[in-house]
């Protein structure tokens, strides 16, 4: 069966406040460094998938975001897919 | 000056273990799906950044990765700059 690389990135939504963007906006203030707006921290998930063809693998890595990696009500994702 | 928006992301070295990763992993076998074979979790910072030119972006974007995102023992990272 055909082997996927996908990545599932997770954001916050616009709405919602960041402490920890914003602690490494600070630090990075604090090392000086200039021109550093704002900061807004995610994750991200690599899977290695199975799947019988491209779009059922983005199929599945979109079902992981919903069911399992994102939290609706807080968070964004996006998917990217890649045939390895 | 122009303003752009960086996204640094941070994985961890392909021979470090992950088990927030093997937690995804056993938690998505739980929910029923078939065919994840792996998954390794990283994070993802998205910046805004004022600089004169994308090159001094992507110069910025990296020495942050470098010096504050990432832990260079243990990550590897890279870095996506666009003009907005």
């Amino acid at each position: 069966m055909p082997q996927y690389r996908a990545r599932v990135t997770v954001t916050l939504r616009p709405s919602i406040l960041d402490p920890q963007g914003k602690a490494v906006l600070h630090a990075a203030e604090g090392l000086g460094f200039d021109g550093v707006q704002s900061v807004r921290v995610g994750k991200v998930a690599d899977l290695n998938l199975d799947a019988a063809t491209l779009s059922e693998a983005v199929c599945l890595a979109q079902d992981l975001g919903q069911k399992l990696l994102a939290n609706p009500v807080m968070e964004d994702f996006s998917v990217d897919v890649v045939e390895l």
